[in-house]
């Protein structure tokens, strides 16, 4: 039987302990949270955070913007919360409507404030292992869950299934500074699964339910699920079939309970490191 | 009989080109090299930077400073280039003395100037998949040659031994934006050659004399070779075991005439590159 690894339990714990801390401190930490348009998901996540924030004690900042909102009113718009200086982290939820230049907009973000370490130079300088202080939430909770579990990292070979700019390039470098042997498969890696059987921790980042079988893993493994799919019975389901996979493996996270809550639990952590950054600039 | 993939011809063809656009140009490229202190390694290759240049019609301007630099004074002078105008690329030679931290005086330089592609701005857009107009000029080189063979990097393995912030990295997000699979070695890696023996590309980036043998090569393996070494005969030898690999692999660069030529040929191709890309801001 393999260990479950619950993310959930993790954060809450983290969320506990930011929680304590936040309630010391005079001036709250704040976070400023953009969604354009009416993508039902984001609206889901966007209140999720909201609600963490609060808990938590910190104040958040939800600023809706229509559908239709052009390149340059967002551009100003983050530019007026890169200015002010109550806020400590600034978010925009993606994906953003068609007519937005993504990259641009990720970009406006000061690097300061990006609390979603997605910003080119925080990404560069993860890569340089010159770790920011707000690196990409996901990866950032995958190391934790792994770190909570002792799982050795060094000299381990880390297999990433998935390139995505949010999960699987940040994650593959926060594991090869963490002394990792790194693998990144995709969608045209041929035979994977004579690949993702080499693999002493597998993180499956596909985005395709049960993508992920026995035949894929080797004995032992470790394996960390952040697909977050909807079945046709409208259940959550990862991207790693855990019903086959689950014997095989020394360690793996369940869905819902695992990555998921971590997520919000690293943006959280990453608000307070900004505004901690932020008021020692200002002693 | 291995395909030798001869770097210095292509370099030589590269450059003929360079000198035949620069011949046009009524104001000329500039590239401004800083160089700190008196090691002679770097000296060698200033002064082979300088000559290029002016071999293809450009510009170059060599800043001496002495060893005992501080930090302020590095970053005084890198200021003063980037308000430069006539000056459309910007390079520090590395390595720099101790008392200089070089992560900070990397991130001073301009990134618009950044010649050398080491600004964690321009590693960061690298590793999105946007690739900036100066990429690290090593990697950049293996690229061409790649292309030059026509070695076909989509879905194929690509294996690169060590993980160096000039070389091993982002030739691993070259690679990867290429839809190549790819997996990155290092000291810390176990049971090395099990990996490298998969390796339908094999980046050999050590900086160990001969330290790739015949055993870590998969057959008809197309092999870089990255290293300069000197041997105790004072004689250049790779990183690759040259007489033992290469009768096994369909593709292999020589050291010297390999990789070494393609560094320099291809800081030209981003001098001028970012020379039109100023010129194109000022229109």
């Amino acid at each position: 039987m393999a260990i479950l690894m619950k993310g959930k339990d993790l954060s809450e714990k983290l969320l506990e302990n930011i929680k304590k801390e936040v309630a010391n401190l005079t001036v709250k930490p704040t976070i400023a949270v953009i969604i354009v348009g009416n993508n039902p998901a984001s609206k889901v996540y966007i209140s999720k955070k909201k609600k963490t924030a609060e808990n938590i004690g910190m104040d958040s900042i939800i600023i809706e913007m229509p559908e239709g909102t052009i390149q340059q009113e967002l551009e100003t718009k983050i530019e007026e919360l890169n200015n002010d200086k109550a806020v400590n982290g600034i978010l925009v939820q993606l994906p953003l409507p068609k007519q937005i230049n993504e990259y641009k907009i990720l970009e406006k973000i000061l690097p300061e404030k990006d609390v979603d370490g997605f910003h080119a130079l925080n990404v560069g300088k993860l890569s340089q292992g010159i770790e920011p202080s707000a690196v990409s939430c996901t990866p950032a909770g995958i190391i934790e869950i792994l770190k909570e579990y002792n799982i050795d990292i060094e000299g381990k070979h880390a297999v990433i299934v998935g390139r995505s700019n949010i999960v699987g390039k940040p994650v593959s470098y926060l594991l090869l500074n963490r002394h990792a042997t790194v693998t990144i498969c995709h969608s045209r890696t041929k035979d994977l699964e004579s690949i993702t059987k080499q693999a002493d921790i597998l993180i499956a980042a596909v985005g395709k339910a049960k993508f992920i079988k026995e035949k894929h893993i080797k004995d032992n493994a470790v394996v960390i699920d952040v697909g977050i799919n909807r079945n046709d019975q409208g259940k959550l389901v990862g991207d790693v079939d855990f019903n086959e996979v689950e014997p095989k493996v020394s360690h793996i996270t369940p869905v819902p309970g695992g990555v998921g809550p971590m997520t919000i639990a690293m943006l959280m952590t990453n608000t307070l490191r900004l505004y901690k950054n932020q008021r020692e600039e200002i002693k």
